[in-house]
């Protein structure tokens, strides 16, 4: 999917919601757990009861792993199920030296059908290469994260320029910035807007307009709604660029909105109640 | 496997070799290829004829994945096929959010029976936690990595105090780190040495003394020699410890030192060359 096919696809829907499949078998509605291919018919309901709310899906592939070949087997079968109409992401935060992410690019872009893939930046540019080099795909690349983690090394301070370097006294004469805020500027050069996403964190509000100043046209996949509590109103505030810019992630307050034989329906309610917060914020 | 057993083992055989099976099913023998089952068959006689000149098989799930379930079938029976004398290793590059992790964990630890998993450090100390938890395995966080986009971030210096913040113009009275170095020490602290390894590249000779210095007593794993160009002897004289300390990778070295129908021969030639240097550096 093109970059102005998804900003047409955000506008005649009123949506910017993605879905998230972080599809866990111990948290399947009783009535499923039995059932032969349990993992996607339990997907294929939520795509089902979803797909007029959102823009995109973005499929955990953790969760698929955990149950081995047979998982990756169901996670290919729901790959199978997203409509052509939508946005399909692996949220799979891959990244290694050049060669093998060659082979992750090929994973999910060729063997797979993808539209993107979610990379983590720490081994820098060749291992991001591979995947910005597809043609006709996306990488979404870490850039803040939803999760308390975030402060350990994302938040930590980067020394830009050293002008004087004495006895283990440096004098830096320059605005230093935080490691994300490095990845952002830095990859923004990688990759245009029409390739490369960040990933930004709902839970981060107090960075998501730098963050949007950092790259001004880039698509931000934003998770951290829901169940990790961000603000829909204030990541759409903060962050929403000319061509909304946003896909704003839900995974567990969509899905496991209802653990009952009603899963479905109650999905739909959450989805569109997102997408109709979102289609104020559109406007 | 503990860290004394994984100790002796070293000593025993007089090896810290690590065989990496980066199985590329486009450089397998032309006689292999149309083997029903070439990439396992690969791998068992590359297994049968390294054995006994290393102490540890690394396997990269993205050779694996890009073949899809079949691939991930593929990578399940290798990993049924590796001695149990051996420190089994997923090259898996994995980190995410708290209950993602989690997932991944139980792919590597649970549902496939690796001793240790490669963990990327970005998403900090929850993304790490779950598998660091995890009773009896290992935790391989990435440090300092071989590839030459380790100076986009990994080499970027960090501040750590920052005494006086004044119009953009910070002086920075402490010694400032490499990201990589504020990697090690911080996570040296969220894991003891048996449980926690570092990825530290063979070809980064002039920081693998320093990194020795900030983890006295962890393993690390390292890649980059052969293929990438590292030196053993660099390696080992800057980072080996009083318990050994390493595991040194060569996968493409070993595994394609021949493309014909001797690839087994060669492989067990270029293992035995490499553990008989490691000998003399064990001494």
């Amino acid at each position: 999917m093109t970059r102005a096919q998804l900003v047409q696809t955000i506008r005649d829907k009123g949506s910017y919601l993605c879905v998230g499949l972080d599809t866990d078998r111990a948290r399947l509605p009783l009535h499923l757990r039995d059932h032969p291919d349990a993992l996607v018919e339990f997907n294929r309901q939520i795509i089902e009861a979803t797909k007029d709310h959102c823009v995109a899906y973005k499929i955990n592939t953790a969760f698929y792993e955990a149950e081995g070949s047979a998982g990756w087997q169901a996670l290919e079968r729901t790959v199978a199920l997203l409509p052509s109409t939508h946005f399909s992401i692996a949220d799979a935060k891959r990244g290694d030296i050049g060669n093998t992410s060659a082979q992750y690019a090929k994973a999910f872009f060729e063997t797979l059908p993808f539209d993107a893939v979610t990379v983590a930046p720490y081994m820098g540019e060749d291992s991001i290469r591979p995947f910005l080099d597809h043609p006709g795909k996306w990488t979404i690349l870490l850039g803040l994260t939803s999760n308390p983690g975030a402060r350990d090394f994302e938040l930590q301070r980067v020394a830009r320029d050293i002008e004087n370097l004495d006895e283990g006294i440096h004098t830096i004469r320059h605005t230093t910035s935080y490691l994300y805020e490095t990845v952002v500027r830095t990859a923004a050069k990688w990759g245009s807007p029409d390739k490369l996403m960040f990933v930004t964190g709902a839970t981060q509000a107090a960075e998501l307009a730098n963050l949007r100043a950092l790259a001004p046209d880039h698509f931000f996949l934003v998770p951290g709604v829901g169940a990790q509590g961000g603000s829909l109103k204030e990541v759409s505030e903060k962050a929403m660029n000319k061509d909304c810019g946003l896909l704003v992630n839900a995974s567990r307050a969509i899905i496991y909105a209802s653990e009952g034989e009603d899963f479905a329906a109650a999905a739909a309610k959450a989805a569109r109640a997102y997408a109709e917060e979102m289609k104020e914020y559109l406007q």
